[in-house]
C-alpha cells in the first residue's frame, strides 16, 4: 500500500474519531430538550469514542493499521512494530484529520440556536479549572500517562501474532471506551494528542495553553509501554509489519 | 439465491430495523412510569438501532447482503460492489418493510392508554422545528450526508476481502449505534431513507414535507463514499458479489 | 453428548438467565440508595438479559445448543433443526432451572431490609394493569408474538451453516438485549415462557393468571418463524444437529 | 513462557482491573459537576469492570492465561486445567497488582479538591451496613458464592476446546459486566478476592474486617464450579495447558 493511501486513511480515520467522539460529547452528552434526561452522558460518550476506533479499525486496518493517534504511532515504533520514518507523516495526517473533524463538527453544532462554541468547551481536554472535576495538573498528568500506557499495552498485546486473529479492533476500541469510563471527569480524556489538538484550536485561550500536557503525558506513557510489553510478553516479531500494527 | 428470496430478506430486515429502532424510541426512550427515570434514553435507542443491523446481518447476510437501507444499496452499487439492476428492487423491498414495521409498531404503541401517534412524533426524522435540538436545515443536511458517507466507508472497508472475515456485522451494526450517539439531537438520526419514510407516512404533515432531506443527504453521502473508498484503499474486487456486500 | 448432560446444561443455563436477567431488574434497576440515580434502568436490564444468553451460549453451546427457552426449542424443532422427541425434556429442564433461579434470587433479594417480593413484582411479566406502561392485552400479545418470531428468525439465520462460524452467541445474546430495549415497558419482556414462569410462581395471584399469554404468544411466534425462515433463506440442512442449534 | 513473565502479566492485568474497574466507580460513577446527571452509574461501572478483563484477555491471554483473580486460578486448578503448583505464585502477583492499582488510583483521586478516600468507600466491597443496599451478610455470601460459581462455569465452558476459538475474552469479560449489573447493590460486587483486597487496605477499618467474606465465598463458588463443569460438559482435556486457561 502506498504511503499516500495510508496517510489518507489515517486522515479519514482521525476525522471520524474527532467527529464521532467529540461530536457525541458536544451534541448529545447533556441533551435536555423537551424531554429532560435523554442525553447520553459519559457512558454514551465513552461508547462513541471507542466505536470510532472499532469501526475504523475494521474499515482501514488493512490499509494503514488504523493508529489515529500520535501516541499509538510512537508507541508502536518504540516497540519496533512500526517504521520510525513513517511516524512524522502519520502524525501530520492525524492532526489534519483531527482539525478537519473539529471543523465539520463546529459547522453542525452551530446549527443549534444559541450554541456558543467557546463556552461549551467543545469537548476540549483540560486540567485544574478546565478539568470537569477540577482535578489537579499532577493528577491529570498521571492519569493520562498511565491510561495511555495501558492503551498501548493492550494494542501491542491484541495485535501480537499469538493473540486470536481478527479480534484486535474489538479489544482496542473497547479499551478506549473503558479509558473514557474512567477518566472523563479527570481530563475529559485525551490519551491522544491529535484528538486534543483539534478542538483546542477552535476553543483557543486556556485550551491551547494546556495542550502541552496532552502531548507529553500520552507520549511518555506510550513509550514506556513500547519498552515494557516486549519484556513481559517476549518477542513475536516475525509477523508482517502492517499485520502487527493496530488492527492485524 | 433467487431475487425473490433476497427481496423477502430485505423486507424482513428493514421491518426489524424500523420496529426495533423506532420501537425502542417510541416505547421506551423516555419511560417514566411508577419509577421515574428507568427509560432507555438516547443511549438505549442508539444501541437498539445498531443491534437491529448487527442481528439481521448475521441472520440474512448470506441471503441478501443485509442492506436494509437504500443509501447502502446505492453506495455499494457506486463502488461497483452491487449490481445496478438490483438497486430499485432492493429499495422497493426496503420501503415495504419499513412501512410494515411502522404499521406493527403503531398497533403496539396504541395499546397504551392515551398514546397520540402524531403528537409523539413516532420517531420520525426532522430539522428546524422538528429537530429534537432545533438544529437548522443546513446543519441537518451536513450531518446526514457526512454520517452516511462514513457509514458507507465503514461498510465498504469492513466487507473488503482484506478485512478479517465474519466481523463485518459487528463493525457495521455498532457504526450505526455510534451514528445515533452523535446525531439523535440533530435530526433524530436517519442515514437511511427507508427508515425515515416508514414513520413519516404515519405522522403525515410536516414529517412528510421534510422527507426529501432524508433521501437526498444520505444518498449524496453514500455516493461520495462509494467513490472515495476505492481511492483510499485500492482495489480488492475479486471477491464474490454477495460476500462483498454488507455482511460478507 | 448424553441427554442427561444436555438437560443439566439447559437447567444451569436457564437458572443463569433468570438469576441474571430478573436479578438485575429486581436488585439494581431502580437502585436509589445514598446516591440517587445510580440504578441500571431498562438499559442495564436489557444488557443483563442478553449477556446471560451470550455467556451461556459460549459456555454450553457445545453441550446442549443453549436454548434456555421453550419457544426456542419449539421453533428449532419446527424448522427441522432440533429433534421433536427432545422438546419436552428440554422444556422440563428449562422450567426447573427457571424456578430454581427465581428461588435463589428470592433468597438474595430478601436480604435487603424491607424487601417485599410480591409488591416488587419480582420481575414478573404482565399486561393491562400489570404492564409497566399499562399496555393492553392485545398489544402485549402482538408484541410478544412478533418479537419472539424475529428472535427465532435471528437464531435460525445466525446458526445457519452459511453464516460466519462462532458469532452466533453474539448475535443471539444481543438480539435478546434489543428485544428488551423495545418491550420492557409493554410486558416487562418475556419471549420466553420459562423465564415468565419462574418469577410468576413466587408472586402468585394475577402474575400466574396472566401466564397463559407468555406461553401462547411466544410459541406462536416461534412456530411461524420456524416455517418462514426456510422459505426466505432456502435450505442448509446438512449441518450436524447440535451445530445447527442455537450456538453452533 | 517463563513463570516470571507470566507473573508480570498477572500483576499488570490485575493492576488494570483495579485501576479501571474501581477507578470508574470512584472517579465517574456519580459525577455531578456543572452538568448534573452525566455520571456513568452502575451501568458504566459494570461495563468498565468487564472491559478490563476483555481487553487484558486479548492482550496477555497468550502469556499467562489472564486470570487476574485468585478465585479463577483456584477454580481452574480444581477442574484440572491449571497446575496446582502455580496457584500461590499467581495469587501473590494478583494481590501485588491489585494493591498497586489501588495506590495509583488513590494518587489520581486525591487530585480532586475535597476528595476523602475513606468516606468515599473507595469502591471497597461490603455487607450489612457497608453494602450499598444494606443487604445482610447471608445474602452477600450467597450472592458472591453463586455468581463466582457461574463466572467460573462460563470461563471453563468458553475456554473448552469445543467452544469457538478466540471468543473467550468476549464471553468472560461480558460475564463480569453481567455480574456487576446484578450485584453492585448487594456487595459492590467482588467475585475476586484480589480486587477486594486492594481498595480495602487503603480504606482500613470495617472494610478490612469484612474482607474474609470476599475471599471465602468466591473461592467456595469457584471450587464448586471446578467440580461441576466437567460433570455437565464431559471431558475435553487434551487441549494444551495455557490454551485451556481463561483466554485460550
Amino acid at each position: 500500500m502506498s504511503l499516500s493511501k495510508r496517510l489518507a486513511a489515517e486522515l479519514f480515520g482521525t476525522f471520524w474519531l474527532v467527529l464521532g467522539g467529540c461530536g457525541s460529547a458536544v451534541l448529545a452528552a447533556s441533551f435536555a430538550g423537551p424531554e429532560h434526561g435523554l442525553g447520553i452522558g459519559f457512558v454514551g460518550v465513552s461508547l462513541a469514542f471507542g466505536l470510532t476506533v472499532l469501526t475504523m479499525a475494521y474499515a482501514i486496518g488493512h490499509v494503514s493499521g488504523c493508529h489515529l493517534n500520535p501516541a499509538v504511532s510512537i508507541g508502536l515504533a518504540t516497540a519496533g512494530r512500526f517504521p520510525l520514518r513513517d511516524v512524522v507523516p502519520y502524525i501530520v495526517a492525524q492532526l489534519a484529520g483531527a482539525i478537519l473533524g473539529a471543523f465539520v463538527l463546529s459547522l453542525i453544532a452551530s446549527g443549534k440556536p444559541g450554541f456558543d462554541l467557546v463556552a461549551s468547551g467543545f469537548a476540549s481536554n483540560g486540567y485544574g479549572e478546565r478539568s470537569p472535576g477540577h482535578y489537579s495538573m499532577a493528577a491529570a498528568f498521571i492519569c493520562e500517562a498511565v491510561l495511555t500506557g495501558f492503551f498501548l499495552f493492550v494494542i501491542l498485546g491484541a495485535t501480537d501474532k499469538r493473540a486470536p486473529a481478527g479480534f484486535a479492533p474489538i479489544a482496542i476500541g473497547l479499551c478506549l471506551t473503558l479509558i473514557h469510563l474512567i477518566s472523563i471527569p479527570v481530563t475529559n480524556t485525551s490519551v491522544n494528542p491529535a484528538r486534543s489538538t483539534g478542538p483546542a484550536l477552535f476553543v483557543g485561550g486556556a485550551a491551547v495553553d494546556q495542550l502541552w500536557l496532552f502531548w507529553l503525558a500520552p507520549v511518555i506513557g506510550a513509550i514506556v509501554a513500547g519498552i515494557v510489553y516486549p519484556l513481559v510478553a517476549g518477542h513475536a516479531q516475525d509477523k508482517p509489519l502492517r499485520a502487527s500494527s493496530a488492527t492485524a
